[in-house]
């Protein structure tokens, strides 16, 4: 087991990694409060994961004295919505006795659960605490860590929410073993571009260990996971609102969002939609001399490896060229982008210009170049 | 024209009272941002407020060089839900050029508004600048000090919000002419909640200045204003969160929002129902030896000299006091109140009984034992 605390002066909190971790998932939550028998705790997870974790987690809970309720929510993109926002409240508030702001939420299960469970937590009764219990490796080295909290619209993702901190992290790795393949790989991708941003030797561990991290053996994810929460936890205690250096978590993203918004985000996942942001954005870096061809075809060529998209027909560039104007980090009109320079290391680009991005795709998918 | 600045470390701010503000919104709003040259700022009003000043908050963004929109919802209570809080959002996220980080929300109007618009700033790109522009007493008191915001619940009154500070707050005394006497009332049932729970020397201002405060005089009103601005920014100072001291501010409120939860919230004032719950407090107070009869009876006096309600028929006491039960502050099944001790001090009082409660008072109606 592992144990990475990310440091947030008085919303600091710990994050433990391992296996057989969810059975004592009431031990964590009742260590989080010293002295406290019980109270109440809501675990929030969608269909699947209730089905698959639901009673473990309940269980647990209960036998350490917590009157413990589950709450599903329907699995996938399309659930994280104001309306399914408000469904989720309706429940909450309508438990008999009614919850108090001693109450404990559990967000257990992937991305777009812990986002929406985050969010409910932040803004029921003005603020309740939160355990993020991830099961996906997506949201192990990404939702987890970072208390972004969010719901869609239509207009664009991810652009309702608050920074809401949870007060623990649980990661089971045992939960990764029910993951799709894909969804495995859709983790992969935060990996791959944290070791581009921070730590080439992270990307070395990677490319070492493909045959024991696609198969999930606990002892190379635990290590896999802790690596990158420990990248993750560093960035966000030097800049919790993404005023600055936070914003090299975006890499990949600009473009990576504008591809799940064109595509539809229930049609591509998360992580396929960052590699070939990624994979783009390289693109532009060896474009603009920060980037080797070599250190490029690297990052290309492990993406591909761990069952990654690395290009793509049918998406017109200068479609997501107008959606990417419209991304909440850009100020003033202007595509603001995180390129790499060289491996482990990362910039902002605040003027990255139409012309620069289509040279970078050809017509008819976003197929990078290679010439 | 007075300045309280509400201290809260980084996000301390000020706030400015005075008669002739409303045309200088632009100023001041330009002033929260060293060397910046206008940007995007939304003004979120209700369609009366709107009609009234909505010309002038804009023309006073617009002169500073802010490209300024307004955003109108519907006037009252029931205008305070998530269908509204997604329709605005709805609105804001549409806007072309899209908003981004840099773009302030300017909450125009009452406490429903500021509520309102407060959480939309909030979450939206999950937070944005904003910037309190109160135009009645309840709001100027209330509402636009202290970081909540709120939206209700059909299980209670602001269940829903998060605590979030403005960057500023604009409190024009001559936007209190346009208010019906009714909205005064209620705002100074605030006032007089102030001079109990903190300042005796308030309770006199009030008491001696009552044809001025009645008829709305600017330097009678910038003077109770910034008075109560003072003690609800030391509250809040000292506890942001909400966690001990600042539960003073609920005097009256948890037998007030019972109140308006039975009524209705469109049938009663905030204020009206504050005011029945801040007498019926001072006889719990007397009732436990707290407070002398001659200090309630002060109380009831000036409240009722100020036109606000000290007795109402047709309430249920049984049924308020099954609503007290799920108020968000009361924590493990047990009542909490806030109680006067002597005239300008408080306590809050954890063990509330029913019995105590429904003594004080008589079935049908909430009317006070006058023995």
């Amino acid at each position: 087991m592992e144990n990475v605390r990310v440091e947030l002066g008085p919303r600091s909190y710990d994050v433990r990694i391992g296996s057989g971790l969810l059975p004592r998932l009431g031990r964590f939550a009742l260590n989080l409060y010293a002295g406290r028998k019980g109270g109440r705790a809501v675990v929030i997870a969608d269909s699947t994961v209730a089905r698959l974790y639901g009673k473990s987690a309940l269980a647990s809970l209960a036998a350490v004295g917590f009157d413990s309720r589950l709450i599903r929510l329907r699995a996938g993109e399309s659930s994280k919505t104001l309306a399914t926002y408000g469904r989720l409240l309706d429940r909450l508030l309508s438990f008999r006795p009614p919850i108090d702001r001693s109450t404990l939420i559990v967000g257990l299960g992937g991305g777009v659960t812990l986002d929406m469970a985050g969010f409910v937590a932040a803004t029921a009764l003005r603020g309740l605490d939160f355990l993020a219990c991830p099961t996906t490796l997506l949201a192990d080295t990404d939702a987890a860590v970072g208390g972004k909290t969010a719901v869609n619209h239509r207009a664009g993702k991810n652009l309702i929410g608050v920074f809401q901190q949870p007060r623990g992290v649980l990661i089971d790795v045992d939960t990764l073993k029910t993951l799709p393949r894909r969804q495995i790989a859709n983790g992969l991708a935060e990996c791959v571009k944290h070791a581009v941003i921070r730590d080439e030797r992270l990307l070395a561990f990677i490319e070492s260990n493909v045959p024991a991290i696609l198969a999930c053996k606990p002892a190379a994810m635990t290590r896999l996971i802790a690596w990158n929460v420990k990248i993750k936890a560093a960035v966000v205690s030097a800049d919790e609102r993404e005023a600055g250096e936070r914003a090299h978590l975006n890499f990949g993203h600009t473009i990576g969002h504008a591809i799940e918004s064109a595509v539809g985000y229930d049609k591509i996942g998360h992580g396929e939609a960052v590699s070939l942001g990624m994979v783009a954005a390289c693109e532009l870096a060896v474009n603009r001399g920060l980037l080797s061809r070599e250190d490029a075809s690297r990052v290309h060529d492990l993406l591909e490896c761990l069952g990654l998209p690395v290009k793509r027909r049918g998406l017109n560039p200068a479609a997501l060229w107008r959606i990417m104007l419209r991304d909440k980090k850009n100020r003033g009109g202007k595509v603001r982008m995180v390129l790499p320079v060289g491996l482990g290391k990362a910039k902002i680009v605040d003027e990255i210009t139409k012309e620069e991005f289509l040279l970078c795709c050809v017509v008819h998918g976003i197929k990078i170049r290679e010439d």
